[in-house]
């Protein structure tokens, strides 16, 4: 085990990740339930949204409010979301209330009531949440965006399809949760204030008699097109592009994060300075790091006025075209100084340090140290960036806009 | 002083207060400036973010692009932005590098380059910003509603109005950074890992020589209309709604809050319950805490289907007129519980720290420790609660939607 974290397995399988952080009086938790929407048969797309809000409508002696008000009563904020791997179900909240909630999580995992009478409230919420989308034009072009540039399954957005949605049945969707909710394929990760021997002394006895489910196949299939436009009367042009990197486990992972970062880590890089300071191009200008445990992009957004569309994609795409130029030690430097520094505060905070270890062990099968990490970052020099850049050859975007006017890639 | 937290004034008026946090490596900085909207002449709405933005293109000996560098090298997050009253200045970043961003802020603070050759891109961001609100219903709709709840300037978007921002020019903002930018009615706010007699040390030597300039008095006008319908095509109905309560310095602050975490403080909250959970009306529904220094009101927003609009309105309205009905202990304790938890998160994060130890300090002259705060959460009984609401008479409501049709109130 890696310096600073906590690990157990328990003997069906189920695996137990924990940080603990000194001088907090808070704890998170996560168990990530191999249910996200890449596992669930085709057609079902959304499932996993409707699941991640019905087995909250009661479970084992609580009936919905009462689990509602149990959960409540201990201060409990809740995290997570259905994903494409897994649904994660969380919390933080105070350290003194854990086992309490551990229990309380234990029946919504274990013994959903999954009631007939609240299935169909549940899936209209999911149903209205995707046709909200049409006034968030900006998340919604990035989802198609997403759609089209993972191959089938993995791009389908976890919110869902309609048609799909529409198709559900209650017992359709039970038979998922009774194939898919299974506690021996789940990753339970904890971080904060906790005491790790009483945390697997529960879990065990919580979740250790479970057996193992059948895993379904998940069968890749084709990427979408190239180039999607949503045509939209709004006064701005939402466009999303995205270009494939590698992934995670890669050895050139940090290097493909700090190419990122000398794109878009801060107010000097070149994305920012080049699209928004001196071209005044568009208000809202970033590229970020995408990354599932298989596939990897690098996903741009940019906003702006139709007149300013076109312009806006050929400047950012030259920027992806001329990263290998010009790069200097201080460029990198600072692109360095900006990831580790937001590393840092994201290690200060309980809710995101159970995140980051189960995303770890999910795409990794280890946790990274924060020490590891910054090593790693540190390693990267201009030379192995332009090589890196360098033998990749052109960048080739996927895109989707959503506005008034398309553009051309 | 309260135990746990620092203070210091210099002798030109500029406040320092601090909060050490145990344990983390990170340190986070306000400055708050008095250059906030309603501070500015009338007709100038929106200058307080074309300020935001100008002050960061170059300060002291650096151009734009070598501040936005040096920013950048210190890994450095900028926080904060432009509000009624203040405009705060602020970042995250690792501690050791503190030092070095405060002569940085100093620069831009004290000496922002404020070039003409820069005006027009900034003045064009801060335009196209309010154009990006039609693409944002939910947040457009809550600052219309904003606007004609609160008194004239009080109300007024910090993003400003299109009309106003046209009339600006390059010697117009310079002139009112010129008469706001006053070190002497300033509060600096520091949380996190930092030495607090080097920080004072630092301070003084930076802003110590500052003289006081004239305040401008804020002229009050009036409130705008009870409801505004604004047309838009959309799936959805997009509805705010806002009604008056205490400020924070009132007797009766914690009870007010109180009473917005029983309608909306959790999942078995009172709106969450009968509006998403019985009804199905909504998949987004929720009531806010609102408190500027003087004004205060519970904000609520929903976004439902133009079919349900009506009903989910009036579902609403009901929820806070039967308010002070059936009221529990164990309802109350919820509420207090999920109160004093929040808190409990908060107080672990340097951001969000030295972000509340300033928005203390400005509304009450004084900083609250945790254990204050959850005092006089915990002193709030059902009767205290119901005698506060039976109190108030009936509630008022502002109104304003986006969608394709209009509800009556």
């Amino acid at each position: 085990m890696i310096d600073g974290f906590d690990f157990h397995k328990l003997s069906n399988g189920m695996v137990l990740v924990g940080e603990p952080l000194d001088a907090v009086e808070s704890v998170a938790f996560n168990f990530m339930v191999p249910a996200g929407s890449v596992t669930l048969p085709e057609g079902c797309c959304g499932a996993s949204c409707v699941i991640s809000d019905w087995i909250f409508r009661g479970a084992g002696p609580y009936d919905s409010r009462s689990l509602s008000e149990a959960l409540d009563g201990l201060g409990l904020h809740r995290m997570g979301a259905a994903g494409k791997a897994y649904i994660t179900l969380g919390a933080a909240l105070e350290a003194g209330h854990l086992s309490e909630a551990l229990s309380l999580y234990s029946e919504i995992i274990q013994a959903p009531l999954l009631d007939d009478a609240q299935f169909e409230s549940v899936r209209q919420l999911a149903m209205d949440e995707i046709l909200g989308l049409d006034d968030d034009p900006r998340q919604k072009v990035m989802i198609s965006l997403r759609e089209q540039f993972l191959p089938k399954p993995w791009g389908f957005s976890t919110l869902g399809h309609l048609a799909d949605l529409e198709s559900l049945t209650p017992s359709s969707v039970r038979e998922m949760v009774a194939r898919s909710f299974d506690p021996c394929r789940s990753i339970f990760t904890v971080a904060g204030k906790y005491d790790f021997a009483a945390v697997c002394a529960q879990i065990e006895s919580l979740f250790g008699t479970a057996v193992p489910t059948p895993v379904r196949e998940i069968l890749t299939g084709t990427r979408g097109d190239t180039y999607l436009h949503i045509p939209n009367d709004g006064a701005q042009v939402h466009i999303g592009l995205m270009t494939e990197t590698v992934t995670c486990s890669d050895p050139d992972y940090y290097t493909a994060r700090l190419a990122v970062s000398v794109l878009s880590g801060g107010m000097s890089s070149r994305l920012f300075t080049e699209v928004r300071e001196k071209r005044g191009l568009c208000y809202a200008i970033g590229a970020r790091y995408y990354g599932l445990k298989d596939y990897a992009g690098i996903l741009c957004y940019a906003g702006t006025t139709p007149d300013k569309a076109q312009e806006t994609v050929d400047v950012v795409v030259d920027q992806f075209n001329q990263l290998h130029e010009g790069l200097t030690d201080e460029e990198l430097n600072r692109a360095k100084v900006g990831l580790k520094s937001a590393l840092i505060m994201q290690s200060e905070s309980s809710c995101s340090r159970a995140g980051a270890i189960g995303g770890d062990f999910h795409k990794l099968g280890r946790v990274r140290s924060l020490d590891e990490i910054k090593t790693c970052i540190d390693a990267v020099t201009v030379e192995s960036l332009r090589t890196f850049l360098g033998g990749r050859g052109a960048w080739n975007f996927t895109a989707a806009t959503m506005g008034p006017q398309s553009i051309t890639l």
